[in-house]
C-alpha cells in the first residue's frame, strides 16, 4: 500500500500518485481505498462506500448542488507504469483517461473553501468493461438519491472543451437469406452475398442527418460494421450477415432510432442486438448555463457515448469536460499536457468559487 | 481380405463387393490388390501397378484405342456399409460415386469377347481429396504414354446422361481497403464493406454467357461465394473482403477466364487464388462420334469440374457417363438403381461390342 493520497499537492502530484496505484478495471480496491481515506479527512465532506464506489457530498445548504464524477479504473498497463514528467507532460496509464480528471476533482474537493453550489463527488469502477459492471450505473440502482444534482460533470478528457450530452448507439443485425447450390449451377440458387448489395448501396447512400440542439451539432452516422457470409469455394451461399452501427443524435429515443434504421433498411428484416441511449446536452438549465459562462469555451456536441447519459436518463443535464487528449486514451503512448491542469482547475474554480 | 473378385458376376453383385471393400481416399490398398489381382487373370490384359492406381489394356492391334475410367476411392462411411439392395436399389458408400462405374467398366474387361477398339482400363485412387494427391494426375506425370487414346470416358454418376467436356473454374480474391476510425465519428474513415457494393453489384448484373460448343452448351456463372469484413462493432472497417468463383466454358483457357475476371470487377484489384481448366467435348473425334451414336441419347454439357479435364489437357476428348444420380454422392443415403446398371452397361455393349 501506498502512503495516504496528499489531495492539496497540485493535481500533476496528484495524478502521478493516483497513476502509480495501478487500478485496472476490477482491481480498483487499493486505490479506493486511498481515495476513501483521503475524502474521509476532509471535514466538509461526508463519505460513502459502495464496492468501489466512493461518494463526497457536502451539505451547506446551497440552493443548488452539481455533482463532478471520474472512474477510477484504467484499461490494461501498457509498459507505462510508473508515470514520468517529461517535456511538460505527465506520461502513464491513465494520464488521459482519466486520473488526470479524478485528480482535478479530488483537489477541488479538498481545497474549494466556500462554493457557490452544495457539491457531490463521485469517483467509480468498471468503467472501461461491461456495462453491466459499471460502478456509476450501480449507484443509479441502488443510491439514485446520492446523485441528484442540477448539473453532473463527467470528467473524460476533453482537451479541455465543453462536450455536451452524447449521441445514442445501437447495432442491428441483418440475416440476408439465399438457397445453396453447387456453384457450377449456380443459376439453381440464390446468392445470399449478392443479395447484400442493394443494403451496402443503401448504407452507401445514406444521407446522415445532423442535428443542433442547444447550440451543439449533433452528427449521425449509419455504418456496416461486420459483414460475413460463405459456405464453401464451390457453393452458392445461402446467409450472409451485416451488422450495423447506428450513432444517432439524442433527440430519438432508442426505439425511435431503431424504427429509424428498420425503415432505411426495408425491405431486410433488421434485428437489435443491443442499444444505448443517448444525451441531450441540457445546456438551458441554470448550473449548465453557470457553466458554460463560466469555462467561457462553446459546447460543442459529443459524438461518443459516455456515462453522461446515464445522468441524462435521471433528467440530470450533463457535461464531458476534462484535461487529456481523448485520443490518447487506451493507447501505450498515454499523456497529458501539464498546463492542461491548470487550465482545467482555474475554468471550474471560476464556477464553483 | 475378402475372397477374390469374380468379375464376370453381374455389375450389381460387382458393385456390392467392390462397397464392402472399404476404400476411402488413402486408404484404397486393399481394393486395389483385388482389382489388379482380378484383371491379372484375364487372359487379353496386361496390367500395370502405380501406387493404387491400377491399368489393364489390351494390345488387340485395332485402328483405334478408347479409355474407361474410374476411381477407387470413396469419400469417409456414413454409417451405410454393408451395402444392401433394397426396392430395386443398391444402397451403400459409393454406390454412386462412383464404385457402380467401377463395376461397369470391370465387368466389361473380363467379359467383352471381340471389342471395336483396343481398350485401356484405369482405376485411380486418391479423387475425392486434394487435387495433387490425384492418381489420374499422377499417371498424366510419370505414364502419359499409358493413356493414349482417341477417346476417354470416365465413369463418374451421370444418371446415364452423356455429359461431354467440362466447365474451368477459378477462384480469385478482391480485397477492399478503408480506413478505421471510431464508428462515432464515421466520417474520419473510409467504410471497406461500404467499399464492396459497387463490386456486388457487378456481380448481380453480371451477364453470364451461354456457349454452344459441339451441341452443347456450356452456362458460364460468376459468384461471390466468400466475404468477411470487419474489425469490432465501433470501429469503421479498413478492410474487406470477397472471394468469387467463376465457372467458365471449355473455349476460354484460364488464362483468358482471369483476364475476363479482372475487366468484369474493374477497378477492384483481383488476386487470383487456383485455378483449373476447362474441357472441350470433342465430340467430333471419330471415336466419339460413333459413342455418341450408339449410347443413342443427345450429349449435353458438363458444368462442374471433373477429370476428363486431365484428359482434355493431354489433347483427348473426354465424356462423363456412368450409372447413378450425381445429387446422391457424397450423401449418406448413397444409392443405384438396378437398371442403370443394365442400361449403361448394354449401352456401352453397343459402342464397342
Amino acid at each position: 500500500m501506498t502512503a495516504g493520497l496528499d489531495l492539496t499537492s497540485d493535481p500533476v502530484a496528484l495524478t502521478a500518485a493516483l497513476v502509480d496505484v495501478p487500478s485496472v478495471s476490477g482491481t480498483e480496491e487499493p486505490l479506493a481505498d486511498l481515495v476513501q481515506a483521503a475524502l474521509e479527512a476532509v471535514p466538509s465532506l461526508s463519505v460513502l462506500r459502495e464496492g468501489n464506489n466512493v461518494v463526497a457530498r457536502t451539505e451547506l445548504g446551497r440552493e443548488r448542488r452539481v455533482l463532478l464524477a471520474g472512474h477510477l479504473d484504467t484499461v490494461p498497463i501498457a509498459h507505462n507504469l510508473p508515470s514520468r514528467v517529461e517535456d511538460g507532460r505527465l506520461f502513464g496509464c491513465g494520464t488521459s483517461d482519466m486520473k488526470s480528471g479524478d485528480a482535478v476533482l479530488l483537489h477541488l474537493a479538498a481545497t474549494l473553501p466556500d462554493p457557490a453550489y452544495d457539491l457531490t463527488f463521485v469517483l467509480y469502477d468498471n468503467e472501461e468493461v461491461e456495462a453491466d459492471k459499471n460502478g456509476l450505473g450501480r449507484l443509479v440502482a441502488s443510491r439514485r438519491d446520492l446523485l441528484d444534482a442540477d448539473l453532473a460533470v463527467l470528467m473524460e478528457p476533453t482537451n479541455g472543451a465543453v462536450e455536451a450530452g452524447c449521441q445514442g448507439t445501437l447495432r442491428a443485425r441483418v440475416r440476408i437469406p439465399g438457397r445453396r447450390a453447387h456453384s457450377a449451377r449456380g443459376w439453381l440458387g440464390e446468392n445470399a452475398i449478392h443479395a447484400a448489395a442493394p443494403l451496402l448501396t443503401t448504407l452507401v447512400r445514406y444521407d446522415a442527418r445532423e442535428v443542433a440542439i442547444d447550440g451543439c451539432t449533433y452528427r449521425e452516422g449509419l455504418n456496416a460494421v461486420h459483414v460475413e457470409g460463405g459456405v464453401a469455394g464451390n457453393v452458392i451461399p445461402d446467409a450472409c450477415t451485416v451488422l450495423v452501427n447506428f450513432r444517432f443524435a439524442p433527440d430519438r429515443t432508442e426505439q425511435q432510432a431503431f424504427e429509424h434504421v428498420r425503415e432505411v433498411l426495408a425491405p431486410y428484416a433488421v434485428e437489435l442486438v443491443d442499444s444505448a441511449p443517448g444525451a441531450l446536452p441540457g445546456l438551458a438549465a441554470p448550473a449548465a448555463e453557470h457553466f458554460v459562462r463560466a469555462i467561457g469555451t462553446t459546447p460543442v456536441a459529443k459524438f461518443g457515448w459516455t456515462d453522461v447519459a446515464r445522468f441524462a436518463s435521471l433528467g440530470i443535464p450533463a457535461v464531458n469536460f476534462g484535461p487529456g487528449d481523448p485520443n490518447l486514451a487506451h493507447t501505450d503512448d498515454e499523456q497529458c499536457p501539464v498546463e492542461q491542469y491548470v487550465a482545467c482547475e482555474e475554468a471550474l474554480l471560476r464556477w464553483l468559487g
